[in-house]
């Protein structure tokens, strides 16, 4: 693919965290993690994987695409829920296995549950979570419980 | 372990996004994904990996411990550099497959560069990115150079 946007091979970076080009490093199984973040307020939203090839079609169309574990096909986000997200950001890490997405999430959810970010349970720590030693299991707290879509109209009944 | 803090099986939860309870899924590699925020302004510092241990070491104490898979042993965040991080708050996702913590970073960088974020560069995309078609490598640019330790002091020449 000689007009494809380029990866640099990580094997030719002496050093991940001072390359001055994009090296990205894929896992064992071609992925690479993306957090996706709010680019005004910085709230993760969720968190997915790209495969080399998901992660040549968000830069070149510049919104979220990711690769479904589950389905084992890309997943260009939004197409079923129309929530697609608009990427106007993405930042790499000193080892360039991980990437940041900044994005403005079109029809405010990013979750499949209708909730604006995935991360709608906190879980206890500290002295909350050694109250709860030797039980079978510990509670998590629900801190966000506003759907803003209806999962059941927009993926059909699970 | 009786008297350790629980986690309960996530093949006893009949669906992770609606459970009350805390059952991490730890993928074959025993792992799961966590990404480290600033509490205060949510900025993604770090992502790191947890093994069932670590997560719950992280819960007992109050301060991020990670599996560092490059050394294949507990990493305590911190424990070199003195950058350690105190857990404010946990979120779990809806899968129950990954983590957000949000923190304060002890001495201020998180990353082993000496950089507050380990995300001090970003990727070009759209007309940006398409511009490189065909060329060996795309650059990067870094938008954090404000090194906060010098990491040859704290870790030794590399």
């Amino acid at each position: 693919m000689s007009s494809a946007i380029p990866f640099a091979d990580p094997a030719t970076q002496k050093r991940a965290d001072e390359s001055a080009v994009f090296a990205p490093k894929f896992d064992k199984n071609g992925l690479i993690t993306a957090v996706v973040c709010d680019h005004e307020t910085n709230e993760v939203l969720m968190v997915a994987y790209m495969s080399e090839d998901s992660l040549r079609k968000t830069l070149e169309i510049g919104e979220a695409v990711f690769y479904s574990r589950s389905r084992q096909e890309l997943w260009h986000k939004g197409q079923t829920s129309g929530n697609t997200q608009t990427v106007k950001e993405i930042l790499v890490d000193c080892d360039q296995d991980c990437l940041v997405l900044k994005v403005v999430q079109n029809g405010g959810a990013a979750c499949h549950t209708g909730r604006r970010s995935c991360f709608y349970r906190s879980v206890p720590f500290g002295d909350a979570a050694k109250a709860h030693e030797g039980a079978d299991a510990m509670p998590v707290a629900e801190i966000d419980s506003n759907k803003l879509f209806d999962p059941d109209k927009v993926y059909g009944e699970k």
